[in-house]
């Protein structure tokens, strides 16, 4: 039973049953058209699971998501841009708390129904006054269109919004799974300040849901980099509310098999957007690294590539520098032969056995200049292999953060 | 026997039975009319010590002077700038012996007594013509007068020479210490593309000459950061020639304390030079952890706050952005209760408990705008504790580092 995967509109109210909605409360300290407050909402309780931030210093809403997720059954995500509640003590967990009642209250369901996302400003109290005032009108934006409106809401420097949806059939029945996320800075593996909502109208059992979500995490949001910082707030959370009538049974490896693709498919979209929206970014560079001796090494190596600011700062000029590239293969917690170790820009050999390759150089320089490219790097020394995806890092990545 | 240490001028030739001397040998590629090859000669044999990169990847010289050390007695230091002679395979190490052979020869001793150090280009070739022509005509350039020359021949991207004096008295006589480092670009922990050499007329045994280095470089040159890259070239070297008589014995604390502290002194004007100097530094940041669990925790938090990217562009633009900072504590391998932190910018208490501090922020913004300041983080977790010296990150870092 082999899916095909169809590409769809309607992000994260592509899945039936599932409303979005959004509105500017007035969070943002500047004066912001922008709306900052939006509600993903389902029309049926859902089965939902998360994946959080690995930074020690946990937002409150990221605290407070988790506690929430405990309960069995849930019905919203309430995501605002402008404040990240973050480093704001015990009142930032009241604060949290008191968002989560409020969307309760304003939608008539229980406040453990209720999962929330921040991001924003570290160490500044929520504007609560304004937030319950944007919550009592949430209701009455939501829609079935609602999911861009919802998707531009959670934007903070991004420049455009992300989301993604994908159509796929089990058996007689179509499944479909949407998703929308907000990226921009402090982009990391393991997180970072990066939100997603993933919503599906396939039901499938929480500790199924939890584990799937874990697996595509790690292989699509935590391959990505823009600056190495991982955020006090990263969270991805699944809404599914089994709408299509499709189960995705823990005993079913085909179902599971579908539906992880699925759920993939618009993870790795929706976190290639992120690298591609990263501040300042020109560039979006595919890293994979192989022959490593085992993964730690793996994930050491590339990311030391990956994440090198002098290498980062050559990839925005166009330069292929490799001598960077092979410093910092140097300085990662890899073990290998410096002698054997082969990079290649596409298919271009830059590196052989630790000397310069037999590539055009010109030919080099024009992989460089591109948009988007890929280096492979061999390191010739076990088998342990891993991608990841980063980018340059510009003038204007500078400028953008010279203050908050 | 405490001893006064006096500030001299002199360099590398201070100590008595140093002499110094640099020439262009037209080593760099562009059109450079600075000088790009220096010798450092003691007319005495002298014991020698060295600290070398801790990079997988490790360049011929450094390869070739660990060599080398393992001879008694050693006579001078070979260093160019314009190419590193790394990841140049068997032709670099043939190279790098070729060096120090000519050098060898042109100044009447023994191959081993030569010790080698470049810093440049990596993955090119040395130009070996232009470099046998050089070394030939350095004997006729050494002089008593020649460490700023010197200085001046190993700098790259540097914009201006390092170079320190101290003398001291032990007992009746004066012992002098003087060191050259070049730095810029690729400055990390654990030593960076740094090259450095330092003399001293005391006597000591290779051993001790070995410890002392190896502990005064780990308290300076391996406290410094400017862009988190560990270069395969990074280097100090020690020549000891006893012309003043004075011996430093393995059996006498006082002696070793206050050759030590003189080394120190050195070493860590040099040290804070390279990153005053860093590719587009504006400004100097100490940050003082204290309180880690231990040592290794130490450095972990104190490592990711001053290689933060976002919180180095956050410096340069004079914003004290204390929630990048807790963020960064919070993804290092630090174990500590967030809502225990405090953070002080001089002595601005910025952030107590874990949230914003009772600071004046007005007055904190005026400290974020010094040119050097000093930031103070208690995880209140333990004992240790660790400083380390860091730079912001500019624009004009990234334009400078847009190509080699």
């Amino acid at each position: 039973m082999k899916s095909t995967m169809k590409t769809i509109a309607g992000g994260v109210c592509a899945p039936r049953g599932f409303l979005a909605g959004a509105l500017r409360a007035g969070i943002k300290r500047v004066a912001s058209q922008k709306d900052d407050l939006a509600l993903v909402w389902s029309d049926h309780p859902c089965t939902a699971a998360g994946v959080f931030t690995t930074n020690r210093v946990q937002a409150a809403p990221v605290l407070v998501s988790k506690q929430n997720l405990r309960t069995k059954a849930h019905r919203g995500i309430l995501m605002n841009s402008g404040n990240a509640n973050a480093c704001t003590g015990s009142q930032g967990l009241h604060d949290a708390r008191e968002c989560v009642r409020l969307t309760a209250a304003a939608m008539g369901v229980k406040p453990g129904e209720i999962l929330v996302c921040s991001t924003g400003r570290i160490g500044v109290a929520m504007p609560m006054g304004k937030i319950a005032d944007g919550i009592a009108l949430l209701p009455g934006r939501l829609s079935r269109k609602g999911s861009r409106d919802a998707a531009v809401a959670i934007m903070t420097s991004d420049t455009f919004p992300k989301q993604e949806a994908v159509e796929f059939s089990l058996g007689e029945k179509k499944v479909r799974v949407g998703g929308m996320a907000k990226g921009a800075g402090m982009i990391n593996p393991n997180m970072a300040t990066m939100l997603c909502a993933v919503t599906t109208d396939a039901s499938l059992p929480a500790e199924l849901a939890k584990k799937i979500l874990a697996r595509v995490a790690e292989s699509t949001f935590n391959r990505i980099t823009v600056d190495g910082d991982m955020s006090t707030n990263d969270t991805v959370l699944l809404l599914a509310n089994g709408v299509s009538g499709v189960k995705i049974r823990a005993s079913n490896k085909a179902e599971i098999s579908a539906f992880e693709e699925a759920l993939a498919i618009v993870c790795s979209k929706l976190a290639r957007s992120i690298v591609q929206d990263g501040e300042g970014t020109t560039k979006i560079i595919e890293i994979d690294l192989q022959g490593a001796r085992n993964p730690a090494q793996a994930k050491s190596a590339v990311d030391a590539v990956a994440n090198s600011i002098l290498l980062k700062c050559a990839w925005a000029g166009g330069d292929p520098n490799w001598g960077r590239l092979i410093d910092a293969l140097g300085y990662s917690k890899a073990i290998f032969d410096p002698n054997k170790v082969d990079v290649f820009y596409e298919d271009l050999h830059l590196v052989k056995a630790g000397c310069l390759g037999p590539a055009d150089m010109e030919k080099v320089r024009r992989v460089a200049a591109l948009p988007a490219f890929r280096i492979t790097i061999d390191l010739h020394s076990g088998k342990s292999a891993r991608r990841i995806l980063t980018s340059d890092l510009t003038e204007e990545y500078v400028r953008f953060n010279l203050s908050e």
